[in-house]
């Protein structure tokens, strides 16, 4: 793939797709909201609501990682949607329960928050890109999330900032979530290898697939928007 | 079903959910846009806006529907459906087309046109509500697009204003458009029939469908919003 | 596309399937069955047991065709997949219909007819082609049906032989569906340009795709296996 | 619900299904295929058939609950979705694959064995229960097999005869499997008092939801057929 190497922190597909949104990318990664979670300004109240809704968000994105399941065409895809799906529902809203626990909000009550319109529009539109397409057009609408907040965490734990969102900020940037992260991007290389050869910007369908990604990531970029309101 | 038989324009199941959601369906159906109809007040590049975002909902309202007939358990329920996939896409979308054509937009661009947030919120909603449960599921989140244009359509035709949009009020006060309502209304009477029995508000489920009418009901406010705002 | 001109009947990707999958299509198109089609031989019992399922078969391939339309990426598809559904829906099954009422089998009595396990898996091969792939996924399972039985049609109306059947022969060999056939391969002409460019054989898919289309083929032998034993 | 507390061996609603059942339920559970495996009289080559054909199987088993993960309504309905998915394919498959493997079969070829119409209609008609329904009509279709193995397992463990075939019993005897098999009936059951309350056989759904459980019994007893025959 023709991609500047050096930039290809979790594989070449995601590097190529993040250079094709370079705007929202940078609107998604550096957004206010995060600024506030890097030096710790961000309101505590704006947190709990980004809490809540992405408890409400993990649940649905879950849903599409075990859509992504039912739609791989390997055993190898199989097992790593399987096992994002076990550490969504197991693991990383773990989190969100223990930390609003703390503030005496119970997980039934997080299960049926109701949903803001930014998080409805982000997660059923990353299950429509499954539903109506294929595996490819599901992990271009999955990819966003992904590395984005794997990106954000390297980032944020450099700057190493007192902040109280610390416990936030290393689950991102600490090893698993990494590890994740160059897993998906090696996945996302081989299930584009396997689908669209070994020049798959010259596929028709390249463009389709880049604007998923795009579209994933402006809808990230309405989820800080929503968190900050909140 | 006890629900109050004057009340049941367009059959017994929506008369209780619309009232189970009485202040969004206000809201919806007596939304600043709906009233800009009305009176004439709306500004042009508002409904322009408003054609181009909705061209694209009716594309995907179309999918919703054509997903319908992937889930319906009579042959009726099929053939309803595909009657109103090809109503939408041959008929209601036409309008559409013709009325954007005149401004210099061709049926390309408005299949095209960047989807608002509030668009794919509402369009992936319904989606999902079909593909995560059944067809009792994707009809409860159907029904308020459908039988909410019908009760517009009604008022506006009555208030009898001058108003330049009296072709888009015609349409939905029209014979046709009402036949379509009364006919979804004693679909969604008989499939609910089918499902949960002659006392449906008994049923575990009730709850649940009247919560996703009422779900796209406030989408359908959101999408005057941002027609409004456009 | 390198494909025989002077072959390509319905389009150049459906004779390059059907030359790739030559011994099943022979078997399909050259079954038994359709040999007692042509010269009469068909016990009539047969031919009944062969409609009922049949019936069944249209409901379950309308459903696929419905489900193509939520899969489809033009409102060309769009509209061509709810042609089809309509088609299915509202004309060739009355033929079913009407042959079964004939015999005292009414339509209730078809939609709910026990499934033949052949039935099972053509059907629900064909479905899953769709939910687990894309559009091209759909198309590949759904295409041997579409092409196999306009193929037949014209053999054995050119056949000209004495047989109960004509009626049969005359609907798949008549103009209508020769139309639908011809319009058919050049949608699939359409939607693999668009997906997979002017040189699909190239592309890693295409085995895939090829693959489902031969799947599909061996389906229709075991059904019309069924027919014969029925 | 009205069923004989003594034979609620997995609880409630598989009782009261697995009676409605009784004569697939008995062809599957005491089919000529199982008794060779309780004596140890089934040829070897018909076991390496299954087992081949009961890989591909387990993968699409797999896609099945990983689609109940996506049509879940509660997180606990979630986790064990996805815990069954997990144990699928890295525990289920791993036998398959070692037993195989000792034949000289790799995990590749077992992924590309060409499926037997059998299993294709089996694993097809569970998917579309899914996609049809919704988290119950799925259930319905995934419950013979889960409930069946551990039924056969028991009942072929306490027979104790020297069959080469004890790993495969003791796998669905043990405590581990059986485990699954109690955890899996009390979700059905919470399943359907949450969807279809306290007396289920009183709702409309009942009939229909024991129909797709008993079409799954028979799609089990061609599975049988086929590995006999394979």
């Amino acid at each position: 793939m023709r991609v500047d190497k050096g930039t290809q922190v979790y594989g070449a597909t995601f590097s190529a797709w993040r250079a094709e949104a370079a705007e929202p990318w940078q609107a998604y990664t550096h957004h206010a909201f995060v600024e506030g979670l890097k030096d710790g300004t961000l309101p505590r109240a704006a947190y709990l609501n980004y809490l809540v809704q992405d408890y409400v968000f993990l649940i649905h994105f879950s849903r599409a990682w075990a859509l992504a399941v039912t739609k791989a065409e390997t055993v190898e895809e199989m097992r790593f949607g399987a096992r994002i799906v076990d550490a969504l529902l197991n693991e990383e809203i773990a989190l969100h329960v223990a930390t609003c626990a703390a503030e005496g909000i119970d997980e039934a009550t997080l299960f049926a928050a109701p949903e803001a319109m930014e998080n409805i529009a982000y997660t059923r539109y990353v299950l429509d890109a499954g539903h109506s397409g294929d595996f490819l057009d599901l992990l271009a609408a999955l990819m966003p999330c992904v590395m984005g907040y794997g990106e954000i965490g390297l980032r944020l734990a450099a700057a190493k900032c007192d902040t109280p969102y610390a416990d936030w900020i290393s689950t991102y940037a600490g090893a698993d979530y990494q590890q994740v992260c160059y897993e998906a991007g090696a996945l996302l290389d081989a299930a584009i290898l396997r689908r669209l050869g070994d020049v798959p910007q010259d596929s028709p369908r390249w463009a389709a697939l880049s604007h998923r990604f795009a579209t994933a990531t402006r809808l990230e970029v309405s989820f800080w928007d929503m968190g900050l309101a909140g």
